[in-house]
């Protein structure tokens, strides 16, 4: 019957196909010899998203959040939860969103759901608002697990939206010269990717997804930007789900000017049906093994089946009452007192800019062009005059990388795994270290940029 | 574009589609009292799967399991965990089940999964096994969320396999003698499934899920009637799944003689490629709030991508440390103490036959058909005599649910919502209620009998 479209009767060939939708360049890094003490000349693995800065806070919270305000476990967290999330947690959370992100208006907590992490709230979200085939826009560059996220179950298309040549800034002549502007998604790239999609491959965009602050960009996108954005999807019917999980690691606040598009959308009428929004404890609390992920609507057509379909990727009533004691614990008895998440995000800045600026200074000292980082845990660095002559772009990025991670123990976020526009262009995350590691990074780098200047 | 498809642009159809399948006899549900001590009259929820008699030896337990070893939170836990599960959780979860399903041959902790609950892994199981619009096979009656776990976001098709007319058991001439048997899924009522699903429906079955022990009926299926369900599926390329989420709530041991498929299905190779297994916690440990689910195989063909697949529905680091340790607790310090497990099932086995004892002497005084109760938290009950003369068998049967729920306050899974092929079968869940609710019941259920017929 089905031996026709199926390789073997011992699996579907949407299993391989998921497989096939994963990034691929850690591939190369698995046979590499792994920076350690006992080990130092192994590679230092700066491409991964999490923020290894934040332990010595993080233990001795997590412990007592641990336990239980009344002395033992509650007997009600035995039985199934609300699909979507203890009521005491969503009030919690929408509590602590209203003031992450400065929200005039206060988050109605039943418009949240709270599910096993930011890919599973931002899968049900995508699954509720289009059909498989259909698109889901993303501007260029974007974090690579997306295209498995979306596409591995939900079946959805990722339509990339270049951006350079439709920013209004002046094109880039030499890709060393390519300023913030030329990534913000304008209407004109919006339409343009649209056509494209309909006309050439016959995907009909449904979704926007906008990474805010962006990941691997490292910046906040203006407000204008982000309003262009939401009348765009307002017009066109699309929705747009903004991902704002960076929006507590914002630490260059006046330079960002960051606004979250839950703010911005916002009318005497609510947000409307077009405007979603997803987060999670992954980044900003450096709590990606938590799994725990939020997503907020306010489009009543999707709400109970998205409490429904949050069913199949629950977070543990037992990981719920720890969240919502982090969430709303104070510093002190005092009923002024300030909540702990405010203390911590404050170290977390201090220690994140700390870092970026080290960074960036290195860059500047060794006149790499760079986009100047003020949200998330990155630095976007332009080393396309290191590419090899010969080869295709993607093989002249790849030769690159392969020279960076074997060479000089570096192991950065290759800007084509992220579908970026131009070759040459990584990710460094500056988090992923110990601070012995970042140091070590930063000769690396050095090392590199001098030999290769000078050869 | 797909505005000719859509109904809105506000949803996806797939949206409205998922909730479609979900069970609608709760709607009726919704709108009564329930009972409660300031509402003696209400309703007795005697219809969800969950055991309320455990509070008192898990609260105190789950409050030890939640501090930590070492006095502190793990640094480690704070970070992404392999996709499929902690090792040191997978070790503990396959030593469990070694031991909880007497198996010879020791589970490869590599073949296990462990994800946000029994419906989250089961889903992934399948989405590797078949495509969207191939069949799961299912024996009658069978749980009602199947129909949604599998075909929300999967895409497969629930292929319902009636037994009675195939069982080899006389068959039943009044609905009031249906014997055990006549449930059990052969070898020709497999063919007989199989065929009219391709025929008439197009559908291609790719998959057989047996639930055992089996939920509704309360039984487990004879090893016989397993060992001719893998023979079937090995040779006809189909994969069994087999739900054995109340493997530890056999509480009549000997009559049930419950074996797992993971021990029948063993040869010297191993168990090839179209054996898989899912279990949680949700049941014998009366934790559903801890969406804790694993699953099994040894199919190679599948693993990388139920491993990928899983990380849109892991459970949280913090939970798979309490998990682990109350899998590996023993009861005192002594080496060759039990675990805590093994005290905790027994106790839970002696409650819950006492319990089914009660229930079914209840059923035995009234004189109404019942199957002699051996696993599970459940009695199936034929109340087919009470059925009203007139109207369809659903429509006969609905008249009788609602005058149990109305009239009489009783609350039972009607069997028609679990695909029953005769009208009038009800689930009684004893283990939903407490001991007083318990004794409330079966009083209530005395009283409607005897009305009915004196009536």
């Amino acid at each position: 019957m089905s031996h026709g479209s199926s390789q073997s009767s011992m699996s579907a060939p949407r299993a391989g196909a998921a497989v096939s939708l994963l990034p691929t360049y850690l591939a190369d890094a698995r046979a590499i010899q792994k920076y350690s003490p006992s080990t130092p000349n192994g590679a230092l693995q700066l491409s991964v998203a999490e923020n290894q800065m934040l332990e010595d806070l993080l233990v001795p919270s997590l412990t007592e959040f641990s336990s239980y305000h009344h002395g033992s476990f509650p007997a009600d967290a035995i039985y199934y939860q609300p699909t979507h999330g203890r009521e005491s947690l969503r009030q919690a959370v929408a509590a602590y969103l209203n003031n992450l992100l400065e929200l005039e208006q206060e988050l109605d907590p039943d418009g949240l759901v709270i599910g096993a992490g930011c890919n599973a709230v931002l899968e049900n979200l995508c699954i509720s608002l289009a059909e498989p085939g259909q698109g889901v826009m993303i501007p260029l560059p974007y974090y690579a697990a997306f295209d498995f996220d979306l596409g591995s179950r939900a079946g959805l298309k990722v339509v990339p939206v270049p951006t350079m040549e439709h920013s209004g800034a002046a094109p880039p002549k030499s890709s060393s010269t390519v300023p913030v502007e030329a990534y913000y998604p304008t209407r004109a790239a919006l339409d343009a990717a649209k056509e494209k999609s309909v006309k050439e491959q016959a995907i009909e965009p449904r979704i926007l997804l906008l990474s805010h602050p962006q990941n691997p960009l490292g910046i906040c996108y203006p407000p204008h930007v982000i309003q262009e954005c939401i009348d765009w999807c307002r017009d066109n019917k699309v929705h747009l789900v903004s991902d704002e999980i960076y929006a507590g690691s914002v630490y260059r606040k006046e330079e960002a000017n960051f606004k979250s598009a839950l703010k911005l959308a916002r009318t005497p009428y609510g947000l409307g049906p077009y405007i979603h929004f997803v987060y999670a404890l992954s980044k900003d609390f450096a709590l990606s093994g938590l799994r725990v992920g939020f997503l907020y609507s306010e489009n009543l057509e999707i709400r109970l089946p998205l409490q429904k379909l949050n069913d199949l990727c629950c977070v543990s009533s037992h990981t719920q009452l720890m969240v919502e004691r982090m969430l709303t614990e104070k510093t002190s008895s005092d009923e002024d007192a300030a909540f702990w998440t405010d203390g911590f995000l404050e170290s977390n800045h201090m220690r994140l800019q700390k870092r970026g600026d080290k960074w960036q200074q290195c860059m500047k000292e060794l006149s790499i062009p760079h986009l100047s980082a003020t949200a998330g845990l990155f630095c976007w660095m332009d080393l396309s005059e290191f590419l090899p002559a010969e080869g295709t772009p993607d093989e002249q990025e790849r030769a690159l990388y392969l020279e960076l991670l074997r060479d000089y123990g570096l192991l950065f976020t290759p800007g084509r795994s992220m579908h970026n526009e131009l070759p040459g262009f990584f990710r460094c995350v500056f988090t992923a270290a110990s601070d012995q590691e970042f140091h070590l990074g930063l000769e690396r780098l050095r090392r590199f940029v001098t030999k290769k200047r000078t050869a």
